[in-house]
């Protein structure tokens, strides 16, 4: 289980990341096991939808059981798949780097973390970086 | 405008009035004017619900200018027209304490802050105490 | 028909009205015969959530070719059939004074303007002279 | 802040654009910093789904913080990736050009126009026209 404490602190450290290599504003989600979040925070100098766009790359990752990176091969593979598993999922799945897998010790998926604002490689790196920063695996 | 700083401002004091009070755990979101979520928080031993029904409590307080208290008076009064309202924001208005409208210094509003966990009053009163930790003005 | 001069009209005065009765700030939107928008305006004073607001009490206006006032007392006399109704239009009809038919000089309705901002009998009030100072008929 | 007179300017400078170039009728809307309309205007000539697509192209600018013309080449670099977007935003993101965003002299956004009717390029060329009348500064 992934504590609210830890959240704060993966949403903090990938922030960090961001703002130190001079990236455009990061926001960034933390979703639990069922695809609920447990934190959030947007800069008020991005834009508006970050939300959203945070929220689909974790939650897409979470109810898959694959990081962005799998999801993204996917939708270039078989597009109307991943189209139709958005549709399953009421619009709610983006499948592109940013939605990064969380794992504990054991190996067992406990949620998952959605990152926004750069491009989708550099969103993905900082939420690994948060990821690690709380002592958990991710996979991006 | 309200920063991220002080949306987690409000949100750290607020889950902190709860706990200090031995409430049950609380949830919060802030909302900017647009009614866009800023930062969110739920304890990982909150029901995973939390997130629709804060940012619904916060919701309905930005797009109709009221706070939580006014609008379950008017649901009271005239429960058809908050279940029309609802649906009208495609059923994302809750109307009851918990919203809390916040305006600046000259009473603009500025964006709103949604708590769930305890009881709709108590809710209210960790929201407003957030609020005027982060040196604004809330109206519940 | 409605020309959008005519609405543009009907909405100038109606917001005219508002102002110089020193009510609330008041934002209206004019439907036309099949219930999509011809032109709208919300003061940047109005609170963001005023075209859903407007828009549904003049939709359900058209579409049930009732006014405002005749679905508020259907709403009273029978809330789970308005509620029922208000399921159908998926959630696009608001039963409250406010909403308006605009009809031509045969008598046949051409569309319908929702005002909102005040109490729900000035939002009708305000339509009504909108709608008789672009020499058209309405029915609150 | 975009006022309300600004909105309806920036609106009647579009329209009359297309009207003065031989243009299809174009119909326009104009939202505010998070998304939500202040004005629209449809020519009675036009056909009826056009707030809907005026509103999706100026919407997805707003909560994405890019233009039509950056949001269409993503489009056709990577449809899955826009396609999932719309989703994430409930079917209201139309990434095409035509939804220009809106900034204040600072450099911030706060709106965008939406114009429908003509060619896409048409509709944009019609928006910078409206929103440079009203001495803001637009990217389409």
């Amino acid at each position: 289980m992934i504590t609210l404490e830890q959240a704060q602190q993966m949403i903090a450290v990938a922030l960090a990341h961001g703002t130190d290599a001079g990236w455009k504003p990061l926001s960034a989600v933390v979703l639990d096991a069922g695809g609920h979040p447990l934190a959030f925070a947007r800069p008020e100098t991005a834009s508006p939808g970050r939300f959203e766009i945070a929220r689909a790359k974790a939650y897409g990752a979470v109810m898959l059981g694959m990081g962005g990176k799998a999801q993204m091969a996917r939708a270039e593979a078989q597009g109307y798949f991943m189209a139709a598993v958005n549709g399953a999922f009421e619009g709610k799945v983006l499948p592109v780097p940013g939605g990064v897998l969380i794992r504990d010790d054991a190996g067992v998926v406990i949620g998952a973390m959605g990152v926004t604002g750069d491009s989708s490689d550099n969103d993905a790196q900082a939420a690994l970086g948060g990821i690690a920063a709380a002592g958990l695996s991710g996979e991006a």
